[in-house]
């Protein structure tokens, strides 16, 4: 049998590693991008920095190559909270040792790019794919959209082009396609904290960063070269709102409000403010994700998720790790059945995800600054830890397991209404270490169990 | 103030009664659309008869044209059921003299261009609008997609071109435009029953026919010169589906097992299912409907449904009227102001009616040959007949009233939840024309009342 020709739409993340993946396959690779080649050109500033996690690690280690990414990576253990008003305090993301790695995006990107070529998938940068024929598996490129365009014939094409596909695009257009795209009313911008003049942090490295301030917040995640990536995330309209910041003296007012304590480590505040463009959140969901065995879409071009779960590339590095076991499992050239078993085990998955980081965003903006919520927090980590065969914190099941997402969202949502009545329990804030409300919860959980067999 | 110019993209029902209400405020209207003037063609087999009910002949009859209109229209008082191994039985749809009116589309739409022409509208068929120029609003047309186009400037665009409308797929490119369409599994085909020799129909005039099948039904709406317009609604794939009809012996064989009373009056069966497409049922949802005071939606651009409830007509005529009024409100050049307003108070409405809509599709295949459901309909109708001011039923507030679909929607959920404490009442199939049912669903909606108030 002839090697097949693939075609992948889009050199992000995702596209690169499918490529790679592809080449180990011996399948020949050739990689499309509309923009330059992010190696010869400075990164914009609208990226929230990666925070990679077992299912992201366990795709590239596949592959051989998690080891080279690690070197690129900050391991963070923990959120570090800064509550108006209060001291300092942290939470822990999973046990000893469990850290979710903070990773620039651009310089992950061009990492893979460059693995992916030396392992021979050929790029063609600043060629823009306006259109494709899905069932003979034809690109079309051009300038423009209505300039002369020049076809390409493939045996098979990934959309790996992102929340805004070009190619989904065109599947959009057939009958009884499924879309759905959800903007936020949150935007977000990027902001920066410098490297001291040694090269150190300014803030403890190995965490996450959150000054959450109810309906807005500011995160920071470390770099390897001593600065942060800051991201605002705000509403775009209304009280405390991007549409309110339009000059430097509205800025810097805000900013002392609401976050004087950064002002001394944001010393390009003002000019990042005014740079770096205000972005869109989206949830775009969709079905179905192939066509025949000619055409499938990888990642944010099926599932684009708000990134509050840190899980967006996260799910689409799960995306090929999964397509590759159903390679293996299939046979590598079944490829209606391999796309068709693909979509259907990944689809629920990836609205499960969806789900998840929508509810984080609540979480994170706002919850992590309740006493409550933290207390709930408290009395799961403590079971969990006397019973770690019985419950792994939500958190935990997506972000340190690989058990499907779909998994984590019902036992996640099991877990809550457990606790919802666990924190009913009379004086619950002085009982929790108690033998008491551990009898409790091994109850309750017992009963849901029975509920579930019978 | 200069007259505005004023383009309207599609000539549908939508497109063309808007043009009508905007021809008698005087402003220039063009209307573009991409098929042929329909009144030189065949109508096209794959549409499903229009029930007009109270909120459509309300924006008809405000324009002065509903008298012309129900010249066209038969009256149906009841759903007849055709409900298999039983009697055929009727269920009434409102108080007595209350109807929904059946109306081929092709012929209405045909009236309301001629009309409208009459009025001073310009028709512009054959002209296909590939983009729209939102901020400007320009609209360019021509052969194809990648051909010359032609550039019009207007003061202003209305986007009546449907649920796949190209002056939305414009708005739907632009950051924050949340969208979603989501297919139905079931499909439909139009079928037919010819009249009788002497002009007569063969099944009673004035009903609605319904043949329940569980997952599948099959329905029929008279027209005037003595036919019924049928339809068929099944899954595309499954047991029972289109998939599994594809030869003339398969046909026969599933409309013998199914519907074996229906083949004597259709002879053309065979040729009617063969011939006319299979088509798919959409529900689209959108927001923003507008931009600027330059380009809004209005019908199924904005708000595509499901036609179980026959209300998608109904709601784009009330799009208009709504509209108008909102003109006469805010002033006739007020647009930025006139599209918000008209933006805001329509989205939960539409909402609501595309919820109300995919529920009655349950609703009608299943649930109306359930003897359960026909005792709730009797004991909701005997009890709104006696206390009409307390209860009025879901159906009559969306067909009868022009109180506000997301009012019906909340209105009939309360209803539902008072309904389902009522069917619990011990021996309530003997005793539900008693004064105790009386009683407690008396309770029940004080105690629903006193929530609302408190």
């Amino acid at each position: 049998m002839q090697t097949k020709n693939i075609a992948i739409v889009g050199s992000g993340l995702v596209g690169s590693l499918l490529a790679l993946y592809l080449r180990k396959r011996n399948y020949n690779v050739t990689v499309f991008d509309r923009r330059p080649d992010i190696r010869t050109i400075k990164f914009s500033g609208r990226s929230i920095n990666l925070a990679m996690s077992v299912r992201g690690w366990k795709t590239l280690d596949k592959i051989g190559i998690g080891d080279e990414v690690r070197k690129l990576a900050i391991p963070m253990y923990k959120r570090t909270m800064h509550v108006q008003g209060e001291p300092i305090y942290h939470q822990y993301y999973g046990k000893e040792g469990e850290a979710i790695s903070s990773i620039p995006r651009g310089i992950l990107n061009k990492e893979m790019i460059t693995l992916a070529e030396n392992a021979g998938a050929v790029f063609r940068f600043n060629e823009k794919v306006w259109d494709v024929n899905l069932p003979e598996a034809k690109i079309y490129t051009g300038e423009t959209e209505k300039s002369e365009w020049k076809e390409y014939q493939y045996d098979m094409i990934f959309g790996c082009d992102g929340a805004f596909s070009r190619v989904r695009h065109k599947m959009q257009r057939r009958s009884r396609f499924n879309y759905s795209q959800k903007f936020l009313d949150t935007g977000y911008k990027e902001l920066g904290i410098p490297a001291n003049p040694d090269g150190s942090h300014k803030l403890d490295k190995n965490s996450l960063h959150i000054w959450p301030r109810g309906k807005f917040m500011l995160i920071a995640l470390p770099n390897l070269d001593g600065t942060f990536t800051c991201t605002l995330f705000m509403p775009h309209e209304g009280e405390n709102s991007f549409e309110k910041l339009t000059n430097d003296d509205e800025v810097m007012s805000f900013w002392e409000q609401y976050f004087p304590d950064t002002i001394k480590i944001m010393p390009t505040l003002l000019s990042d403010f005014k740079n770096n463009p205000t972005s869109a959140l989206v949830t775009m969901k969709c079905y179905p994700w192939t066509y025949w065995d000619k055409v499938a879409l990888v990642g944010d071009s099926a599932h684009a998720i708000v990134p509050f779960y840190g899980q967006g590339m996260n799910a689409g590095f799960e995306d090929i790790s999964i397509l590759d076991e159903i390679i293996d499992e299939l046979g590598r050239d079944n490829w209606q059945d391999i796309f068709e078993t693909y979509q259907k085990s990944r689809k629920p998955n990836a609205d499960a995800i969806a789900e998840l980081s929508y509810r984080n965003f609540i979480e994170m903006s706002s919850k992590t600054a309740d006493p409550d919520f933290l207390l709930r927090k408290k009395i799961e980590k403590h079971f969990s830890e006397k019973h770690p065969d019985k419950w792994l914190p939500l958190y935990s099941r997506v972000t340190f397991s690989h058990r499907p997402y779909a998994e984590a969202l019902k036992t996640g949502d099991q877990q809550a209404s457990i606790m919802d009545r666990v924190m009913e329990m009379e004086n619950i804030e002085n009982i929790w270490e108690t033998d008491e409300v551990e009898q409790y919860i091994l109850e309750l959980l017992a009963e849901k169990t029975y509920k579930l067999q019978n």
